[in-house]
This record gives structure tokens, sequence and C-alpha cells, in this order.
């Protein structure tokens, strides 16, 4: 391929409505179109990349045993009202009436349609376990598509299903994908990705495991302990506080607090901590705009997703209107309207004088103690976590928080799917069961943007020579100069010949500059110079894309030296 | 792959709901499960078939300049409007609203995308000409899926389109891809295709062409003349008759023909011939309901595709009402109703005495003249070619028409996207122009289900080996034999080792006879057989699916000889 034929124009400017570096850089080189909101076409350059990407999958899902197949994209409604998802998931699902009025729906993501194929398949133990898998387009009507590539509204995406007659089973088979999981990220050269607990989700199920990319520009916050290897997702990692009793316990009082309608109101004109103040936090609940309040020391925020968690159903930040039970501003867990269902996190637990709201406007209660004065007191675990928070593995406070992308997931899903769709197998002695599941995704697109987010510099994209959209990029300055074309046009079929993908610029009337910043655009790691300088002496310059090579060596060695640098680029790559 | 692991399962019965075979034996064979209205699954088997076609496809893309890109599935009504075809294609088109209430459409095809993907980067002569293509799902709401993988309405397909300067080198190009096309078929093992003439239809353009599989269950009807290599569809194939003048005139004459509606009834009434009378079909325009008539001899019909091209838009049967100009069962050109448009078929000129209705209850005319009876009278081809019509190539009386499936096509599309689209390059002397497009098709579940149309017997399909699911499939006969199971179980390994794609069936408790109907309907081409008996003579047996080769040998010779005829089956394909 020459640099004058490949579709996809590159250009200078960074654009303006890019707010990370990998969708600038790839907007920019030429890789992406914007089509619409959270929708982008694949030019030549990125699809070579995706491609690779999808090999590798591919490889990696075959070697545990995963058998591919394909699902289609549009889907009759039925199949997602058997599992209850058709009215359990919100805008995300598109909906749709074909032209005989039935109602359709957009693959988001196919465990229904995973079931569905399987389900005759799978009626005798002895077809166990299974794993089937597809690379197929997805379209999840997101609220808020950002960041290029990284979140998006259509996507293509890996996803597997895998069904088991046992929880071990499953266990096993789960263990199998993490592994091959990682070995996916290694080898498109991101072996940093670390895994983290997270939570399940709209995919049902408990156990499960986020990959994430850790990067700043990353959208989900993730809970690392740098004592030991605990990693969790912020929305799932567990809060541990321990509050000491210092004995001074003093009795409850309802007092004055004019205009305290804030925990810092409150803590001013008390002269207490905000560590010894209840905070209150309320929402609604999606189906009846019922309200419910969460409890947290005043030094902590709400986890909204263990707390969605905890109430099993869809909540949203309440809106307190006046003729409410609530007294917006003064709502604290003592004397609290009957009418409202309310939480206490455990960073409440074991304080021994508490500041609270007193339910009535313009007064907070002092000294009060929740396991003293509230019958059948109990706490939950709503609180997130905070930095130099209490390890729940290692029990030392060494969290810390960073943000990450996440680049692929894996959850056991148990019996959910296999159950409301009437899945069933034989087992040995006659016996009926569902089958548990796990499901295992990884989105292509959003893993290309993430490799060059975490492998890039100021003037584009450093791929991984796995997943580069070439292996070597031959630059012929001055092809005008009739030696100097000649060599650069020897050497780029020799590389031909030997099979390795090579993209070659001879264009006329290009500045050296110029086919470099094209170049460094296109983030191919092996790049060869042809100048007539070098050639003069019979010499070929030839660098990496990282900078760790820049080497000039006889025209004859160029072939085997390029060899020998993919081999090795490969070899670090995998090794 | 062993047999005993293949997720899919097969079954002797043929579906009540196939029409045609390769429906059934896919079925049947685990290739494929219905999801709804003509949207299927694939099951590994087929995802198999289908993988290796588009290597195939992509190898012969490449291989003509081809640079490979991705459009999304969902696109925004924006683009659709653009070109117009929001508005003038029907219900085929799946359009939906988004959470923000955008309008969207699902691609049925891509034409839209690839002239806005390549916009800004043709911009300039010197980027020309360039193909782009993709290998994509698509929706397409047909009316009447059926068939099985043959029409349906969600599908995969190769979609290339390529962008020219000039019509010569459109044709250049098309041509190069017409070629690749036959190459692609012949790997795919159905060299048979031929090419026809169509009509360009919804895509606009003009010159197109098909590639048809003659095959009787095929949904497009064929011209093809039997004296020289003269093909096209029906719908696009010009219709020749030549009337011989006897020169005997009779004078106009309207007489009374009571009760005589149809063509037959005149014609026996009057005891004049079929091809001496004026049948008239009526029509109305989709956009307002005015009618229109078609006149065609009476031993012809009219050929709707032709019609619908010279009037310029979509018409539909007519209801023909009471207040209505048209006397039903009485329609003739003469002195017809002005308010009516009528258009008069090639097979009614020189015709010196025609039978017609005369728009007149109970009457027709008889010595009708149109020549001399019609001022300014015209003529246009709006009949379909009969059995045994004139070959417009070679003048000779040769024309049969078949049956056939439409496996790919090819359009010259000329400017009409790059116009309405307002893509434009600049011209070396600085002139701006509409580059000139070709567009080129092929749906992947369609042409694995032709090809299994084309290729089976009542076993099963007999899969062609470019595009096997499997290249050979070891069935172990009484795997409960210590030694049998170990003979197979190398051959096995060696073949793995040797890259072979193997399938190994080493179920226990099967019969023979149900491991040699399971490997019909998987339809690998060469099939091993180890049994205890021809092993106590130190002998294996080798067959192929479509039964030319039945052998006995060595066991130490048995995988040269399987290598060999794998390497004999793909030099038949290919040569």
């Amino acid at each position: 391929m020459k640099v004058k034929n490949l579709v996809g124009q590159r250009f200078k400017e960074r654009p303006a409505d890019c707010v990370i570096d990998s969708h600038a850089l790839m907007v920019r080189g030429g890789y992406m179109k914007y089509v619409g909101n959270g929708i982008f076409s694949e030019f030549p350059a990125l699809r070579r990349v995706t491609s690779k990407i999808e090999t590798i999958i591919r490889e990696e899902m075959n070697s545990i045993d995963g058998q591919e197949v394909l699902f289609p994209v549009v889907m009759p409604a039925e199949l997602w009202q058997e599992s209850g998802r058709y009215d359990s998931i919100a805008n995300e699902l598109v909906r749709f009436q074909d032209r005989n009025k039935s109602k359709m729906v957009l693959g988001m993501t196919h465990e229904e349609a995973a079931v569905q194929l399987v389900r005759e398949y799978g009626q005798s133990y002895q077809q166990y376990p299974f794993m089937i898998y597809q690379i197929q387009r997805k379209f999840r009507d997101e609220a808020r598509p950002r960041a290029g590539m990284i979140r998006v509204r259509e996507f293509t995406m890996k996803d597997a299903y895998s069904f088991h007659t046992s929880q071990e089973d499953l266990e096993q088979y789960y263990q199998k994908c993490y592994d091959a999981y990682n070995r996916i990220f290694k080898r498109v050269g991101i072996p940093e990705v670390v895994t983290v607990a997270s939570d399940s989700g709209m995919m049902g199920g408990n156990i499960s495991h986020e990959y994430m990319l850790l990067n700043e520009v990353g959208e989900d916050s993730i809970v690392l302990c740098s004592a030991c290897d605990y990693r969790a997702n912020l929305e799932a990692a567990e809060n541990i506080v321990e509050n000491i009793s210092d004995n001074v316990f003093s009795s409850l009082e309802c007092i004055e607090t004019p205009n305290c309608k804030t925990i810092e109101d409150v803590c001013n004109f008390l002269q207490s901590e905000v560590s010894a103040s209840c905070k209150a936090v309320v929402y609604q609940k999606n189906s009846d705009d019922s309200y419910l309040v969460a409890f947290v020391r005043g030094d902590y925020e709400v986890n909204e997703t263990k707390l969605r968690n905890l109430v099993g159903e869809d909540i949203h930040s309440a809106e307190i209107k006046a003729d409410s039970p609530l007294v917006a501003g003064y709502i604290g867990p003592f004397e609290l309207s009957e009418k409202v269902d309310y939480y206490l996190d455990l960073s409440l637990k074991g304080i021994d004088s508490l500041v609270a709201g007193a339910n009535r406007e313009g007064f907070h209660y002092i000294g009060l103690n929740l396991e003293r004065d509230i019958k059948n007191v109990s706490f939950v675990d709503i609180a997130k976590v905070k930095d130099g928070g209490i390890c729940p593995c290692c029990g030392k406070p060494a969290l810390t928080i960073k943000r990450g992308i996440e680049v692929g997931n894996i959850f056991q899903l148990g019996t959910k799917y296999s159950k409301s769709m009437h899945m069933q197998y034989v087992d040995k002695d006659g016996s009926s069961h569902n089958p548990i599941m796990g499901c295992y995704g990884i989105g292509i697109g959003r893993l290309a943007a993430s490799i060059c987010e975490a492998k890039h510099d100021d003037y584009g994209p450093i791929w991984p020579i796995s997943i580069a959209p070439w292996e070597v990029h031959i630059c012929c300055i001055r092809p005008d100069d009739e030696e100097t074309k000649k060599a650069a046009d020897t050497l780029y079929e020799e590389l031909k010949k030997q099979r390795i993908e090579v993209i070659y610029d001879d264009r006329e009337g290009i500045r050296g500059g110029q086919m470099f910043a094209d170049a460094d655009l296109l983030g191919v790691p092996i790049r060869i110079i042809i100048s007539p300088r070098n050639l003069q002496n019979n010499k070929i310059e030839i660098t990496t894309r990282d900078k760790t090579v820049n080497t000039v060596v006889e025209v004859s060695d160029a072939l085997d030296y390029v060899l020998k640098l993919k081999e090795q680029l490969y070899f670090e790559l995998n090794n």
C-alpha cells in the first residue's frame, strides 16, 4: 500500500471537539469519521487495526474452546420480553416497529439470542460445558456518547456466552476466560490492564470482573490497595469505616439551628466535627416516585450503585415537594416519617454522639446515638470508598482511587437468563435444571482507542506491532531522485515478498518533515528512511516509532535488520 | 473439533416450513436457527462457511486495490435525506427515532455512508480512482422473506464503492471488478454463475450486471440466447417482436361484443387471433393514484420494471372505480379518455388490423390500425420477453427463460450520489466535477445458501473444499475398541499438525449409519472412516462427499493420501 493511495486524509490541527488525545489523533490521522452522535465510520487505517484485534481475540477465544457463531443485530421484541429486559431496560434499548407493526429491538448485548440459539441443543447434560461467541455490531442508545471511540452508541463487540451444569464448572471456565483476556490485552500491547471486581449492573448475576486500563481520561473510578492486590470498581468496592468510641455519651437533645441547611452550616454553627454528623441524601424510586433517604457520615458520599442494588430497583435524585413528609435541609433518621424508607450507612455505626436533622424546620438533634435511640437499628454499606480508606482484603488504610477505561468484562450470570427463558437440561439422574451461564465481552473499537490513549505521543499513536495498521513504513525522501526511488522501490518489493505489511510513502513534492508527520500519525512501529544523503554512503536509516531504535545500516543489510527487528518487537509483546 | 462438542444439533426430519432443499438441509444440519421473520442466527458450522467466503471475497477485493472500511449500521436520517432516498424508498428502509427524537435509519446499503466518508478525502483529482469496501450487517425490511437464507431481512453483505474522474476509468474498473467477481464465484465452487444485464432499480445509474446462479428455486427470471452469449434479467431484457404485414387492411368498425371482458372472450366471439388483439393492463401511479394503461399484444405480458422506468415513478395495479374514465373490460387505445396516460408496446407495431376495446361497455373495435388511426402514434418496449423470442444481440429466435438466484451485482452508478450529496473534486485545470461512482455487492449468507442449493444431494450439502466448515471428517466406527480409537486419535492429531481443518466423530454408542448421516449433513469434502474391520488389514477407508473417491489405503499412507487429495480438490476449484 502506498501512502498516496491510502483513503483517509491527515491534518495538523487538533479538532476543537476532541476532549481526549486518542480521539484527536485518530481524527487527525485519518482513522475515523463522525457520522452522527456516537456513530463513526472506520477508514482503512483503523479497519486494519480493528481487524487485527479481532483476529487476536478470535485466536484466544478458540484456544479456550469457544465456537464462533453469529446472532442478528435486529431481534423480535418477544425474545427480550422472555428475559424481562424489554421492560426493565430504559432508553438504551432501541425499540421500533417493522413494516408489519411487529415490535423489534436492536441488540445491545446478546444473552437472549444466545439462549434462544442453544435452548434445544443444550437439552442434555452431555453437551456441557460449551462456549459460543460472536464478533458483531451492537447499538446502545447512550445518553452521553463521549471521547471518540471510547463511549459510542454503535460498536463492534466480541461477546461470548458459556453454559455449565455446576457453579464449580462455571468458575473453572471463568478462570480460563480470565486468563485468555489477560493474554489478549498482553498481545494487543497493553499488559498493564488490571482486573477489578465490579458491579454486574443490568447483566444480572453475582461475581464479575472488569478489565481496566488505568488512565486519567477513563470514566470509571477504580479502588486499588497499595499494600495488597485488592482492586475493585468504585461502584462495587466495599467501604470499611471504623468509628472508635471514646465512651462519652451525651443525651439526645433537639436544638434550634436557624438557616443551617447543609452539613457545613450545622457543623460551623455547632462547632462540631463533620465526621460526627449524619448526612441525608434523598432519592425517589423510578417505579412510583416514593421517597427513600440514604444516611451517610458527613464526610462520605453515597454510592448509588450499591444503594440501587439494595433497593432492588432503579432510583433517581429526589425533587422534594412541599407536601412531602420530608423537611428539606433538616432530614434525620430519628423520628423520620414512617412513610419514608431509609438506609443507614455503616460509616454511622459506633459513633457515640451524632448531629442529625430533627425533621423539623430549623432544628437538629445533637447527642444522637443510633444504636441507643433507634429501635432495631441496622446498617448497610452504601457509601463510596475514599482515598486512604481501609482495604477490605488486607485491612490496611491503603486504598487509592484511580481513573480507568473499561476494556473488557466477564460476568458469572448464574441462571438469570436460562431460568427466565426456560432453558433446561436433563441431568444424569433424569432431573431437570437450568444451566448456569457466564458472559464475556470486549468492545473492539474502544480497545483500539484505549491502546491509542495508552500508547501515543504528541505526534500520533505508537501502535504495538501486533495491531499496527502496517508493520513497516518506508519514507522515500526525494522520490524524484532516480537512485533513491529505485532503492526504496526495491526494498518495498522485497519486504512485501517477505509478507511484511508495509506502507510506502513515495509522494513527490512532499518535504521530509511532512512525510515524517504523516508517518507519526500512522504510528507504524518500524520506519525506514531512504534519502539521497544516506544512500551516498550506501546507507539506509531505520527507526522505531517509539524512538528506542534509531540507526543507520548498509543497504544490503536493511532487509535482514528489519526482519529481525520485527521479530524482536513481537517477542517483546508476547514475553 | 469433535462432533460431540459441536454446538448445533442435527436431525432427520425435513422441517415442514422449508420450501427449498438448501433451507431444509441447513436447518437439519445445525447451520442456522430461525430468530424472527427473515432473521436467523448462524451456528458454528455455518459461521465457518461464511467466514471462509468472507476471506475469499476480501482477498479478491484487495487484489483489485480495494481498501476495507466499516460504515455504521445505524445512520442519521439526514444522510439519507441528502441523497433523497429517505423519502424515495418505501417500507424496506427501517426508520426510527433515538432517545433524543432524532430520526435514524438502518443501513440497507451504504452509498450515502461511502460518499460521506470520502467527501473531503476526494477533493483533488490526484486521489482518484479509489475503491472502498466493507463486510457488514444490513437490514432490509422485505415484505416477503423466503427460502431460508436466500431472501432475508438481516444479512451480512460485502459492499464496495469505487470513485472515478471519468466514465472510461469507471468502465475499466468495472471490468476489473467483473473479473474479480468471476474469480470469487469460481473459488467458492460455483463457476457456473453467469452474468446478466440487469435493471438498476433503486440504486440509480445505468449499466449494471447481476451474477446469477441458474437454479429452478431462484426468484429471478433470466433470458438467455441459445445461439449467442446474450443474457439479461427478464426485468431488463429487450423484447423484439416483428409483425409482418400481409397488406390486408380493414376499415375501422365498432361492433357489439356482449359479455366479452377478456381477450379470450373477444377472440372466441370474433373468431380472431389473440396475436391480433390489443390487451389493456391498467396501473395507477403511487404518487397521486392517476391511471395509466399499458397496451400490449394479446399474447404478451407487461414488464412492470420497464414500464416503471418509463413512467419515472412507482406504480401499482389499478383498482378501477365506477367514476373513473375507464370502462373495465373494454379499454382500447382508440378514443381513450384524454385524462388517461397510455403506452403502446412495440409488439403492437405493424399489425394491419387489430381488435381492441372501444371504451364503451359491450363494444370493441375491429380493423384498428394504430399507425393509421392514431395521430402521432409511438411505441415503447414494455412487454416481457417470451420463450422463443428474438435475441436482441444475434437476431435469432433463440431466447429461453430460466430461473436464477442473484448471488452478486455490480452497478455503474454515475453521479447520482456524488451530485445529490455535493461531493466534488477539483480537476487538473481547476474545474470542479462530481466523481463518477460504481458499486458492487455480494450477500454472504445468500451465497452460502446458494452454494448449498447448487451442491447437495438428498442427504446434505456437498460443500466445495474452499468454503466447507472443515476439510476432513474422521468417523471412528467403534471408538470403544481401543485400537480403533487409538488409530483415529493419532490421525486426528497428525492432520491438525498439518494444519488441516478436521472434525472428528468419536462419539460412543452411535451406529455407523448415524455417524455417516451426520457427516453427510456436515458436508465435509474428505471423509476418513476408521473401523476395526479395515484396521485388521491395516487399512483405512477414504471417500469424498461427492462420491468421486471411495478407496481403502494402508494406515501408514493415509496422511499422505489425504494431503494430496486436499491439494487436488483445491486445484480442481481454482483451475
